[in-house]
């Protein structure tokens, strides 16, 4: 089956421009290719990355939307596992080569020649979104579309790692910045079991990240914050994107520790060799996770009731949401709700 | 059993002397203690950083040698599993607790209360040398001691990465420097099955780098010879401590590729985050390894016909000896023999 029609979605014309009204016909649909009518598409701050041309990737007119959820309105010829009228969700990626090395031992999200939901090709601020089948997946009955945009993109990223270094309940886990991504790394790593530890420069969020699960909360402004958790952390999940104490974190870890950065810091990281060396110690980093990663993720959701915290605008008042986020104001996670049909 | 006795050995007074016989009294053997007499000790270039107190935690006199092999002469009351008169060989570490996690873990090379052999001990540069029993380790018979002792630090240096990160045969592995811990981790590489990589900055070093296991020899010193590897290597061994090219280096690791450094670079590494991030790429370090380790690298060096290239020089020789390492001239490793008997 393939369908011909006209997408009603918002689009920026240039670098940092307002999002206007935008339609265009993306052609006859794929023999891989699913389209899905959008109900719900989260903001996730690489959109706004996007918008601005900051990594130098965008291509305008640009419609910006990653965290889409919606139901299955079309299937191309080879599109597999998926129905018409399925609740599903799109995330960061939208294409895969699934032939190389990584696609075939299920590591679509490693794929050299992947295609970002965003990236040279039409996102989810829109009333219909497009994608290849591995990357449209289905959603549990047990969770709310209004809110499951967010896990889509923020959520596996840092659910990704836990799954990916085979991190075990027994480990104490820490988690720096609680924002869109530290939020639900909160929650992930209290249902995984482990010890958990919000970093934050803003006492104000103590309250709310032991909500969220955390059994420890640091404040890395005062002094000897990181001096009192010297040796004890097995793995630290880094979501924020400005400058990172390294030598400090890597002291805070435990032998064998890992600091696993999700947070797309532009200055490099300044890595004592010997800090390594000493503990047995690794930095890593990876990107949002394969499609297997996220169904595991959204039925460990479903299961412990795990779920970004929200605010919800209509698509029609995109323009005050991305203002709304770009502020820092935003707690935790935007979803917008499609009014556009 | 407890001895009362003269060790006999050679011991630099200040920082950067020259040695000296040295004789002192060891006092009595603890009853954790093995003591050996050294057959045979080799030299590490970390001999030569303590000794010039470039770590700023030397205690002199001063005796190197932490590469010692030799027969036990008396064992401790609680010395488990070892044998008088068995050969035996003694790496960087003398002492740990055996009570901490690490040590629990059978990762005792990572215990906090550890002691390195001429770390506010006396090392193997000596006739005598004593351990702690679980860092005296058995010598398969296969072995020569003549060219051991450098297993025993430099080699499970190297090995240990491929032990701890679990690395298959099937791996790209990248060692760079052919030096005394390079020339041991090409012939590991080689003999674990993997596809051997050996980068230099000497063309002269190419035929040996073969002849040791190397499949391949890059010389990073060419234009281009790291975009030619380009996402293609799973784990790259740095033996060299001088600043590296990682941001060029991580480029050259497939997807979920590891920089594992072992050569313990003063400068911070300027690690770009987005080169760990897009393909969920890991920096790591380790120091030496666990007595476990050491005995599956001794028992797969008896194995596979792994030894180390040294160069012999008489103990009463030792500072012509440290002389030649300096002069950056040893190829690849420098055993001295003992005349001090």
């Amino acid at each position: 089956m393939s369908t011909n029609t006209t997408i009603n979605a918002y689009a920026a014309t240039s670098a940092k421009g307002s999002l206007e009204p935008y339609s265009f016909d993306p052609g006859p649909l794929g023999p891989e290719e699913v389209e899905i009518a959008v109900s719900h598409c989260g903001i996730c701050h690489s959109d706004l990355s996007m918008l601005d041309n900051d990594w130098g990737m965008s291509n305008f007119p640009f419609v910006p939307g990653h965290e889409a959820v919606g139901t299955i309105t079309a299937l191309g010829e080879q599109a597999k596992g998926l129905k018409i009228g399925q609740r599903v969700g799109v995330g960061w990626t939208a294409f895969s080569c699934l032939s190389c090395p990584q696609c075939l031992s299920g590591q679509h999200n490693l794929c050299a020649k992947g295609q970002g939901t965003i990236v040279g090709r039409h996102g989810g601020f829109a009333d219909k979104l497009r994608a290849q089948w591995p990357w449209v997946r289905p959603l549990p009955e047990a969770l709310d579309p209004a809110s499951t945009g967010p896990l889509l993109c923020g959520g596996i990223t840092v659910f990704a790692p836990l799954l990916v270094h085979g991190i075990l309940p027994t480990s104490r886990v820490g988690v720096i910045g609680i924002g869109g991504l530290g939020h639900m790394a909160l929650q992930f790593a209290n249902k995984w079991g482990c010890e958990v530890h919000a970093f934050t420069t803003s006492d104000s969020k103590e309250e709310e990240a032991k909500k969220l699960g955390a059994n420890f909360v640091h404040n890395t402004k005062r002094d000897g914050a990181l001096d009192q958790l010297a040796g004890s952390l097995d793995l630290i999940i880094s979501t924020i994107n400005v400058p990172l104490d390294v030598p400090g974190l890597l002291g805070t870890l435990a032998p064998n520790g890992r600091l696993h950065v999700v947070g797309a810091v532009l200055e490099p990281l300044p890595v004592p060799a010997f800090g390594l060396i000493t503990g047995q110690k690794s930095i890593s980093g990876s990107p949002t996770g394969s499609p297997s990663a996220i169904d595991q993720m959204l039925t460990f959701s479903a299961r412990h009731n795990i779920a970004p915290v929200t605010e919800s605008f209509p698509m029609s008042k995109v323009n005050d949401a991305l203002e709304h986020l770009r502020s820092g104001k935003a707690r935790y996670r935007i979803v917008l709700e499609n009014d556009l049909a």
